[in-house]
Parts: C-alpha cells; structure tokens; sequence
C-alpha cells in the first residue's frame, strides 16, 4: 500500500506531544510556587481556542505579513488571562507562559515509535508550530527528527497546500513519497488533496472533556493506526 | 568566551564530511564495475572547482531564480566529464553522481564529536547544500543534527548574510547566540560580520594535493580547535 513512502511528516501539537495536560501540569506548579490562584485548565483550554482563529487571520490577510505561532500565542495569552481574572502577571510572566509551548511532553507510544520509524523512513515534524518552537520542543522531549519542517519555512499554515507540497519539494519527493500522520481529520484530507499518503492516529484525551471530534478516521486514510508503535508495526520497522 | 552560545552550526563539506575522499572512492569502484575509464579525481576536483562559479553566478543574478546546489551540479558535471574525455554516460549515470553528494563520509571524529556537542546545543549544519541533500547526507552518515538548515531556506548562498542571519532568527536566537565552524576563513569572516561567534577547525587534506588555503586560523576566531572532538572538551561536553 505505501512501498514508495519515504518520508514519515508528523503533525506535533496532540499528535506527539500532550499538549493540555503538559500545560496545565506545568502552570499549575508555576502557579502555586509564585503563589498565583487561576484556573490554568481554563486559560490552557481558551489558549487553545484562540489559537485556529489566529492563524485563520494570518491566512487570510497575507498583505499583513507572516506571524509566528510564538507572536500569535504570545499575543492572545495576556487578553486571555485578563477575561479569566488572572492578575498580577509581568510581560516576563507572559513570555514565560508563552515559552510552555515549547517543553510539551510526549504521549509515552511517541520516543520509542520514531525511534524505530527512523531507522527506515526520514522522520520530521509538519507543524504550524515555528522552527524555534519544534527545536525547542524535540530537545525538551527527545523527539528523533530528522530535520524540522515547519509552517514558518512557507509562510503559511496549514490546511493551506504550500504547507504540504512545499515539505515535500524541500525534501526532493514527489507527494506521493510522503506520507502525513495526524490526529485530525481535516489535516489529513487537507495532505490527501496535495497527493500525500495519509496514516490516522487517534489522540481522543487530546481535549481533555472538550474533546469533540477526531475520535476515529473518518475517512479511508492509507492507515489507520492505534498509536506510533503500531505504525512502526504496521511499516515493518 | 561562549556563554551565552546555544546553537552551533556547522559548515558540512569540508568540515564534517570528507567530499573529496569519499567521491573519488565511490566513483572508482562505480566505473570499474561499469567497465568505464576514466580519472575520477580529476573529475571530482573540477566539479569542485565549477561550485563556487555557478553559486556565484545564483548570488549576482536574484532575478533568474534560486537553484538548489544539486541542481547546480547536475548542470556542471556533463560538459565537465566531455571535457575529461569521459564518455558513454547516461543521464541516469550523471543522476547517479550527481547524488553522490548524499553519500559523502565524515571525518572520523564528526560524529562522536556532534553526539557530545548535542547534548548540551542545538546542532545544525548551515550548509549550501540543499535541504534534501543535508538529509540524505545526514542518515548516511549518521549525522546526529537537531535539524537541518541550509541556504536553500533563505534563497541565497553562503556568504550571503541572510543565511548567517536567517539561521539565526529561524532559531529564535540573537547572532551572538549561535557559533558557525567551519574548516574555511571565509565562511567564518561573513559569519563574524553578521555577529555570529565562530569556530575554526582544520581539514588539511580536504583538497587533497590540491589544498591551497584554510591551513590554519587566518583571524582571531572565537576557538580554535583540532577537530570536532576537541570543541566538545572545549566547551565542556
């Protein structure tokens, strides 16, 4: 079905890394040694929320120019915190709280799948996440990549196709040569309609007791997959 | 003298793979189970000697485009081996030594000397090399990168600044903040002029007999080191 593969491209945010427990875990530590009261949960849930419609606007203004998911999650946490009654925090708390982004932890199935997926295939992350940010992140949490392919090198996020057909020239590939693997449907179809294999991989704690979709395929993807050592099963790895 | 240093990068050919040695080896062995005849030195020296020209030619003229480096070598290598007297190759053939540029070896102490290096930096080469090829390089060889930056990213070639600084703002870092090594004076010059800190590291026989620069440490760099294992005692990996 995939002998032609060759490169591995992961989507990051809930794909490999918790993103919402990693937060709320390490804000609620920070919270109390600063002595800080807030509902983290809460702030880590509407940072999440305002992260779509920011990049939806960079999408759709390019005239403005190309913003970081760093400069956007920077920008939306202080407006945040303050509808939340969160107070008494410092810009340096803000860039503090922003840079969480980048010390996510892994789901346990993530360092052992690459690894294993490496010795075959060329592994990266395909994040709407910035270089600095993936960087950052594969040190924190022992990610194996290859190389970091990022939203930024393209100047625009994904689901828009210069995302995904511009991984795959950087790497050398024709699309079908690469294959996504996501959490989320819509950027599967979105890998599938640029000519990329696709491989699901359910992540249904992504959003906590907000989790409202993604629970399954759904659509006949290449594969479907329990977690990244299936996939390394399932790829012979 | 390096504190604040979180990121090196690494000049790649020349520095940490052994261009010259390795192309000249495999060529040998190819032509003589092909039954092809030829002095493969000479055609791998004057390759060499076609990359600078045909970079430059990319750098003075913005207007007619970004070639990456394999398409610059796919370019140089036929009229040079007609011009060798070698004859009877194929365009695969040409395809096929074309990606011996993704096949090169590394010097002995690159890799024990990046693994330590990456346990305490971000590691990368900054390389002319396209992002593919530093890839495919990196797997052959080993090369333990935390990712791959290249002059393909930025559109222009070394020493152009907007590598140096490009590299730099994709890391999220000041220039001060990253170090280039480098086996070449050159490449270490533009690096310093854009703020970078700088490492120099002989490859006395990179050019085999032909060697004519790059000896020794023609500036004050920042360090100067014996090899790639050296820089990790020095900076206390």
């Amino acid at each position: 079905m995939t002998p032609d593969v060759k490169a591995l491209l992961f989507d990051t945010f809930g794909t490999v890394v918790d993103w919402r427990g990693s937060l709320i875990a390490e804000f609620t530590a920070w919270g109390k040694a600063r002595g800080i009261k807030a509902d983290w949960a809460a702030l880590v849930d509407g940072w999440r929320g305002a992260y779509k419609p920011s990049m939806d606007a960079v999408r759709s203004h390019p005239e403005r120019g190309f913003l970081t998911l760093d400069d956007l999650q920077r920008q939306s946490v202080e407006p945040l915190a303050a509808k939340l009654g969160i107070t008494g925090l410092t810009a340096a708390d803000y860039d503090h709280l922003t840079l969480g982004w980048h010390r996510l932890r892994p789901w346990p199935d993530s360092v052992p799948g690459l690894s294993r997926l490496k010795t075959t295939y060329i592994i990266a992350p395909l994040s709407n996440g910035n270089v600095a940010l993936l960087t950052n992140l594969a040190k924190h949490a022992g990610l194996p990549w290859d190389l970091i392919l990022s939203a930024e090198l393209f100047r625009h996020y994904k689901p828009d196709r210069q995302v995904y057909l511009g991984a795959a020239r950087l790497l050398g590939l024709r699309p079908q040569q690469v294959m996504l693997v996501a959490a989320h449907n819509y950027d599967l179809a979105a890998a599938r309609a640029c000519g990329l294999k696709t491989a699901f991989v359910p992540r249904v704690t992504e959003y906590g007791p907000h989790q409202k979709e993604d629970f399954k395929a759904e659509s006949d993807w290449d594969l479907v997959v329990a977690d990244l050592n299936d996939l390394a099963d399932r790829l012979g790895c």
